[in-house]
């Protein structure tokens, strides 16, 4: 009744949802956790009652206790731990990116369709959302008619030191090509790069304005600002022919002092997210049980990480650049 | 390392346990379920794979799986099952209110005593919730200075043809009487019921104006509305001596159609409490597993049922009425 | 064509009328100010291009080029100088309080009945606040159906020192008390006074939590706070059969940043109803010129005094107190 | 004292300014009205007192009683009648657009500075609006740092069926085009164009997105949707180093009700700017008094028909537009 679930990579992603699926989810529990630093991934295993730990990911995968996998190590790591998921019959929920390339995302995608079945989920845990959710929820309702327009901003508080324009787009822009795909339903056929006058701060040239455009000629503004300063703030608001959505702007209270009434932003995703993070892990283990499979799957990772590289070329060019089509890949 | 719980009534509230249980919380697992209808018992076991139902509570309590109690049966029932909990040592959830009448509770605490230890927590799941949390963290943090004053609404979208303004207090202003004395850390001294003209439906003449008067002088008011049409609505401000703080107005989306900006209500309280309900099971299951044990005791049952006397003995004369000390029980 | 209008009184209030006649309101002419002190009506004078000025305000109601008068002397000379106009036969604009004894009151009344005319507004300048304004006319489409029950604040920053709860209420909860009135359509009956854990600031014991009951049973809870130090907020939210309306929270801005977002309050009443005021003086000049005349009139400021009393009485007597009908009085 | 003014132009936005001079404004009465339809003309005049009305645009610039002139007749006469006035030695409040082209700016700029002082105001009224306003002094106050990027949405509920995407550039956009060079403080360098997927709404092709590049390398997005359907609709975003400055959303009611809570939409842009309108005509009319000038001038006139012209050739090349400096002319 139970299912076993193991968890590559203990670091703050793993942790994360270790925490999240001893505490907050039904019908499944931890029983693995792997990384290269033991000491990390017994700590994790402990503080989350899983029984093991492992040192190798790809021990944890062929763990006979382990029924489903979460991979939460190193991007570089996705496209090997996913494929020994295949090999090993066992579903994979894998965080963003699916693989850092193109060309892994492909050979996942190749090595899926052999199983004959759906095998991977990608974590793009905002399709769970509420927010989201209630904006796909009144987009498909009709009652705004078609959209024509979408304008999205992802800030942060503030980005390492270590950050580059490069992981502005494959690290964070990537949830926005996701779910703005998945709201309109739309491919991106170019994407334009434009970088602002950058804030100060180590090598990062920081906000970047992206602007997609879309099939049937929707265009998407999209800041990225990894430097914002203020807070963790998510904004999206979809045009259509009749009127607009827009993301609420959830904040438990409201205080009044010293000549303001305000209200708090996160410091970071997890003050935001954490009920998306919840709810995917509920869907997907739900789904695992027999239940409609739903989430990103293979080929959505793949088309992510395609638009990030046509974001990269532009960023580099300064031009506008074509997205090649999925092809025979798309849906 | 997975605890048994049973939960005692099959209805809306039973119904909701379950599923919440089944679903969004680690560490429990439901295995029984009791109700006088066999059938309802036995579908809502089965719905969240629990292995046995029962028609009898008591059987259920006595029932060797179930290790914890969630008490979800109707009103009158409470005082004899949670003593039943309290004779088979296990640990029990009752569902607001703890018992209808004051004297009922006084047994519980008494009996309760004699254990030697905290067995009862009672269903006020605003304790619980993140609006209210975070008010009560404001509060503490010192910030606004001492709380001078309190206004709040409790409004329903539509009460059943059989609600009487009895309930109304009974039944629906108990959550403001525990969580304004949980946020002020302050006892009710007095009570005064001013009806309203009343908007015609049945004999339920509605809404109803309370205004608590708590000790060091603290007056709160509260509109009790249970057909206000509109939505489920649930509002608090704590005025305080260097600014307020207010429930935020939490809403996914907003959206802009046909001249209007507008947010969503919720049709009920699972809209508003759900996240509520969630963390009130998961710090109950993680307080029973040793750490603190959180939330409304046994003695914030019988207050609440104190004050909601009080407030019908206002309504039915129409004046002040003072508040008997919760005496040697009170803390 | 141009009104020649007479300002009695050069402090806070008649230098702001002054202001606003000379730049914002068109159709009229500042022509004289008096005040006792010479230099100060000099000034007001000057910087509004008014012609003349006085220190005695009954030289000033003779005055051949005043055509109309707006009292903003003390509030102990209004009778008088309204009783001037009167014999006068000039319009006036009064500022509230009409005159702060309720025979006093009943005097002017009975002289502006004697002119067979009405010549007489107080300048509760709320009736002309666009926000007030808006919930009055959703009140009239009939679209929440009828009031049941009502809730105000009005907080300032800081009182001054000499402030005390007897001015809280004969100086600021008389606007909620006209602005009540004149939302619902109905007549106060009753008024209980509730004084909260003080605020320790001098002799002021405030807040305080006033409860008016209206005629159809209708309750309307006025918190009164003079030192609510976060800035000046006035609230209201009628609750009718179907819905509720609420004045809205106006601010220019958003303004993100250091975690938070905040809008400002204005620091006092005329960063919030200079709207009200400019339009007030711009009705009562239309008025004058032959269009229906608006606003508050003698019989009005007549029962904000009424209640004023009634509610001096409660602070001072701990218990509900009824207010007198206005009698033959009353429209 | 009171200055004697003449409008040009007696359609829409004549009668509204005839309507505010004549009651919102001081130190200033409305003289003449001139119109080619007379009937128009003597019944705008007749409503708001001006003694004299014109059918010819040029004898009311040569009117003695007029002292300066509000150009509010067709754009393509814009540029006679300003010569007109500079020509009469009388100041000039025009209407935006200054004139259609870029030589006709030009000649007025060269006309104006041959009068050695400043005599023309552009209505680029957002300039006066309190919101705007507020923004403009949290820049200037730096506690936000440096503006990095700006997003913009201009949103009218119905364009007129003749309404042509190159009208909602050159008589709406402009608007947008004015106010980001006023707050940033900087000169735009290119333009881009991209039209959206239409909405079906006759040979209108809306919404399109402007991607203003200014100096500095600050993107600015701007949204202008000539058909939104819910209602007049104009937002601002300011993003900078430390935090976000944005336009409040003003509504003087929230109503709640059939499960919403909604604030309303004005029509068109009356109801959102009316107090621009005033404000700008009582700062002109005090500018003319001898107080500093205020406003946007002629050159600022000229700057906006210019980058309309570049957002003009992007639409119709779909490329990436510069815009030429203004060169000497530039400040």
């Amino acid at each position: 009744m139970s299912l076993g679930i193991g968890i590559t990579g203990a670091g703050v992603m793993g942790a994360d949802h270790a925490r999240t699926l001893a505490t907050q989810v039904g019908g499944a529990k931890l029983v693995a956790v792997s990384d290269p630093d033991e000491a990390r991934a017994c700590e994790v295993a402990r503080a989350n009652e899983a029984r093991r730990h492992h040192t190798d990911g790809f021990a944890l995968i062929e763990d006979p206790a382990v029924e489903a996998v979460i991979v939460a190590s190193p991007d570089h790591t996705h496209a090997a731990m996913v494929l020994a998921c295949l090999r090993a019959g066992k579903p994979v929920l894998c965080e963003k990116p699916l693989a850092p390339t193109v060309a892994e995302c492909r050979d996942l995608i190749e090595a899926e369709q052999r199983t004959g079945r759906r095998m991977i989920q990608v974590g793009f845990m905002r399709r769970f959302d509420p927010a989201y959710a209630a904006m796909h929820a009144t987009l498909s309702s009709g009652r705004l008619g078609r959209p024509l327009l979408m304008h999205c901003a992802h800030r942060n508080a503030a980005a390492p030191g270590f950050f580059t324009p490069e992981m502005s787009i494959a690290n964070a822009a990537v949830h926005e090509f996701d779910v703005v795909r998945w709201l309109l339903g739309l491919e991106a056929v170019a994407v334009t790069a434009l970088r602002s006058a950058s804030k100060a701060n180590g090598t990062l040239r920081d906000p970047i304005l992206l602007v997609l455009e879309m099939q049937n000629g929707v265009p998407v503004d999209i800041e990225i600002f990894m430097n914002a300063a203020y807070g963790y703030d998510i904004r999206a608001e979809l045009v259509c022919e009749n009127g607009t959505v827009e993301l609420g702007r959830p904040a438990p209270n409201l205080v009044r002092n010293e000549g303001e009434e305000a209200r708090t932003f996160p410091g970071d995703w997890r003050g935001r997210f954490s009920d998306a993070y919840r709810l995917q892990l509920q869907a997907w283990i739900g789904g695992l049980g027999g239940k409609t499979q739903s989430g990103a799957g293979a080929l959505d990772g793949y088309v992510a990480t395609l638009i990030a590289q046509a974001a990269l070329r532009s960023l580099a060019s300064g031009a506008r650049e074509e997205i090649a089509p999925a092809g025979s890949l798309t849906r």
